[in-house]
């Protein structure tokens, strides 16, 4: 019988279509033999060497003469930092200039490599990179919002192989983030507390669908997953904005992201997916009901029309079976 | 300069990048010549002389010994027809049972045609159909909500090429739906007007952006588009639930739906969409703030991990600029 799950930070229900759920195994991606990236592309714009194929760089990480991440502007930005932001109101019309960033972060000099493959201590700059560089956009007044996403592979929406990231930074809070503060909200006035810490906690205690864990992180299957391997990873200590996060917790942070990404590398063959940072909104100080966390979704189910004229997912696996997955994936010995 | 556009009926802000918008016809589908499809596949659950391929049949519409519409079972339901929905709550997790309907609208006895290619009349039959099966569902008292949809091609979430749409019926009133009815009831409580009512009017008076009309119906890209020709269709009548659309208007509705569908296809080249019907939730009676409406979403562009992270989608193209572009299509003569 298939069973609906609610998410409790969204409220939106999801079917977990048991009956016509696969095994977890058979969302590996059907792929040949992959070819053999090069190291070096010299056609590509993230490559050393290649630096003035990019636009206006804003950061960067440097290594003596060589650079370990770079962070520039995105040569399609979708938003500009020009101007003021100006709102119109025309009858029902509202617009505003499209005033913003949109970024583009050069995870690793290597074209061959993703976050699965580079090592974790690479992803800690990384990570620092994303630190450094969402502080300083939500020092902008005109910037309500950052956010910090990652497209990993053609279904994801890149076709740029070398590892990158991106950072937008809007000029509203997006709607959906100011409602998933409000549910927060609600929760943290009906109980008292953080549903996030919450979450944490009951997952802690029935363990069933947890991924990995480190000393300042637990990764976990969501109880109510969208989709075939959705993956939540939530620092342990209450905090609302990735941008909080201590130096002493950013290594760990790399840590467990690095391992989640390598044990669906190897479990499912290299799948195309995105991940975002949930933070708290730029202009917000930190509050009692709101934790940042990352998810994460793997791109190997399709959202169709039920999807968009319900809101409500189908997924076809179950998340405590997924997770048992991901854990019993063997991880090669660190050299 | 890009700008920020926001959907009144949902309260999220789309980003129109003018600056990284393709031309109208750049949207169109790169796609080898199309081989033929037959008139009749052998393989085929859906073909007429196969219907011992398909389960429990609900509904057919019959001309003589032909059929010209069936309703089916899904054979793969992400819902299942059977017992009480029984709700559980355990912590903070919370599930029901999966019960409800999921099945198939086979559309038409041709394997090889879409609703853009065979008669509007046709097309008629089908919304008929659809208008019969969701009010018998709405009956039964475990049925929330009915959502009615059609995947068009791989990209929209379906292999199989005979045309057919689906019907689904959930427990819940999803939270998408109900989140929109909250929206409007706002709305209604500012202004005494209905959302719907006005921005068909706004629409009919700034004309920029109608792709056509008909006596009862007015097809136009969104003001907020979410991405390249999204479409809806309005019913110029107050009206919540499509299935309260009265005799004399669905063969007008036929017409318009049919109409948009063949201006998207010889404008772009077949493309893959999906379609749904946004109608009220089942036990709700008619609501003076709420009002049906069919949106289409054509799959040319990709959404990624900045639509994850925020809500808000990133449009490449102008709303304006599509609606003018198929406003210009020629239509074929009717024969």
């Amino acid at each position: 019988m298939p069973e609906l799950r609610q998410n409790i930070i969204t409220r939106d229900w999801v079917i977990i279509a048991r009956d016509r759920s696969r095994r977890p195994n058979e969302f590996a991606v059907p792929r040949a033999a992959p070819k053999p990236l090069p190291r070096y592309d010299p056609a590509c714009p993230f490559c050393p060497g290649n630096e003035s194929m990019t636009v206006s760089e804003v950061f960067r990480d440097s290594d003596g003469a060589d650079w370990r991440v770079r962070i520039v502007g995105n040569k399609f930005p979708a938003l500009l930092p020009d101007g003021e932001t100006e709102r119109r109101i025309q009858g029902i019309h509202r617009s505003m200039r499209g005033v913003g960033f949109h970024e583009v972060v050069i995870e690793h000099p290597r074209h061959d490599l993703s976050p699965a493959l580079y090592p974790a201590a690479d992803l800690a700059r990384v990570l620092l990179a994303f630190r450094h560089r969402s502080r300083k956009l939500r020092e902008d007044p005109r910037v309500e919002a950052v956010i910090i996403f990652k497209n990993h592979g053609e279904a994801a929406g890149t076709s740029l192989i070398h590892p990158h990231a991106q950072i937008a930074a809007t000029p509203v809070v997006p709607n959906q983030i100011r409602r998933r503060l409000e549910e927060a909200i609600r929760y943290f006035d009906d109980t008292g507390t953080c549903v996030y810490c919450q979450t944490v906690r009951e997952e802690l205690r029935a363990r069933e669908r947890i991924v990995c864990e480190t000393p300042h992180f637990v990764a976990f299957i969501p109880y109510a997953a969208l989709s075939p391997f959705h993956t939540w990873i939530f620092p342990r200590r209450h905090c609302s904005a990735f941008e909080d996060i201590f130096d002493s917790e950013l290594e760990d942070f790399a840590g467990i992201l690095h391992e989640v990404l390598l044990r669906l590398h190897l479990a499912l063959g290299n799948p195309d997916y995105n991940f975002t940072l949930r933070s708290l909104p730029a202009r917000e100080p930190q509050r009692d009901y709101a934790h940042w966390y990352l998810a994460l979704v793997p791109r190997v189910s399709r959202v169709a029309g039920f999807e968009m004229g319900s809101g409500m997912y189908i997924n076809p696996s179950v998340p405590e079976e997924s997770a048992e997955f991901l854990r019993s994936v063997t991880l090669p010995t660190q050299s």
